[in-house]
């Protein structure tokens, strides 16, 4: 039966390194539910991610907004909102940042150029005639927030990247006005790809349970979306 | 003067992403003390750390066990103990695991085939008759914590990348007896390197300040040391 189909398959996923902080989350909820549906995971930035679905190498990605030039079927399922962090809650000066423009003044640790969140902050900051100053360069969000709790500068990363950093009080979220910069998570794949029942009941699983999963787990995350 | 060169300068660094949790610590430490000297830091695995070392793009690069087939300058600053890591603190089959044997029943989520980390995890195993069952590889230290705290599998990592982990209880170290694997931390450079300065200064200072500021911060991470 079409049932029986869905509870077996293999899953080749891929995502971005940002949306490895929740996939991994969501798959172990998946395979509790459908223990006969195997999977591996791949991570890359937005490039890799790109060529994977380009190769044809994977079947779903879990990624930021995809390109327009590529036949692919892209489906949002939550909101990805890129905020300014800054170290710890003990720095009054920080806290006091309430204007882009102040944010001239500051020092910023940034993703890699082939990022989807680099690529997303330089967008925002030009249209809004910002130039930040850039001190150093991370090419993952994990050593982005290191130097950025060690006060090497700030940095702008995906709320869903800090949801131990805020619980250790080792980053603080600035509260800039026009801030978070708010991006999208999609589930994309080639728009050509022969949609296994293993692929549909997982993609459907993604649009409908990522949100509640994530912020069951991490509710504090949700002051902030 | 001699101390004058000291205090300006810039260094082109390369660390491993597992060294990457302890060195922007240091970096912004030493930047207190040395506001003269600038740096930018890369973060490649083993393979992609041998490349900058081969092709001269670095000054000093922080790593595991250099091979012995490049001429290098290897210098020992610090323990770097992998363990075995399983989900929280509430699960008392896996805290009931002593012994390596029993490793053979659990599933673990390992890093890529280039990774440092999995070259020795693989020694170690191989020379001890334990065939460790993988069910997912994963190209980064997060990736791996976030899938063993989820519930996918076991994992191996550096005691160094577990700081927010163990202060949250997300993630448990295993008492086995023959863990951890012990590695060791080296600053490298190449043999006929011209030494700066500020590349001797910087050098020094990891020696002697990277094991007592990283156990200052971090005082619980002593008991597994």
């Amino acid at each position: 039966s079409s049932l029986e189909g869905t509870e077996k398959g293999h899953l080749n996923l891929a995502a971005s390194e940002t949306a490895s902080h929740f996939i991994t989350l969501l798959l172990a909820q998946f395979r509790k539910i459908h223990p006969g549906i195997t999977f591996n995971l791949q991570i890359h930035n937005r490039k890799g991610l790109l060529n994977c679905l380009k190769s044809n190498q994977v079947d779903l990605v879990i990624m930021g907004q995809t390109p327009k030039d590529m036949d692919l079927i892209s489906e949002p399922f939550m909101n990805n909102p890129l905020v300014i962090i800054g170290p710890g809650e003990q720095n009054s000066k920080l806290s006091g940042i309430k204007k882009l423009s102040e944010l001239m003044e500051e020092q910023f640790v940034v993703r890699e150029p082939g990022s989807g969140t680099r690529i997303a902050m330089e967008r925002f900051f030009s249209a809004h005639k910002i130039q930040l100053n850039t001190s150093m360069e991370m090419p993952n969000n994990g050593a982005i927030k290191q130097a950025v709790s060690a006060g090497l500068g700030l940095g702008i990363v995906s709320l869903h990247t800090l949801q131990q950093e805020l619980a250790l009080d080792q980053i603080q979220v600035l509260n800039v006005k026009e801030m978070p910069i708010m991006r999208i998570w999609y589930i994309v794949h080639q728009k050509q790809k022969v949609i296994s029942p293993a692929m549909e009941v997982f993609k459907q699983f993604v649009i409908k349970q990522t949100q509640p999963i994530w912020t069951k787990k991490y509710p504090f995350l949700l002051k902030h979306l």
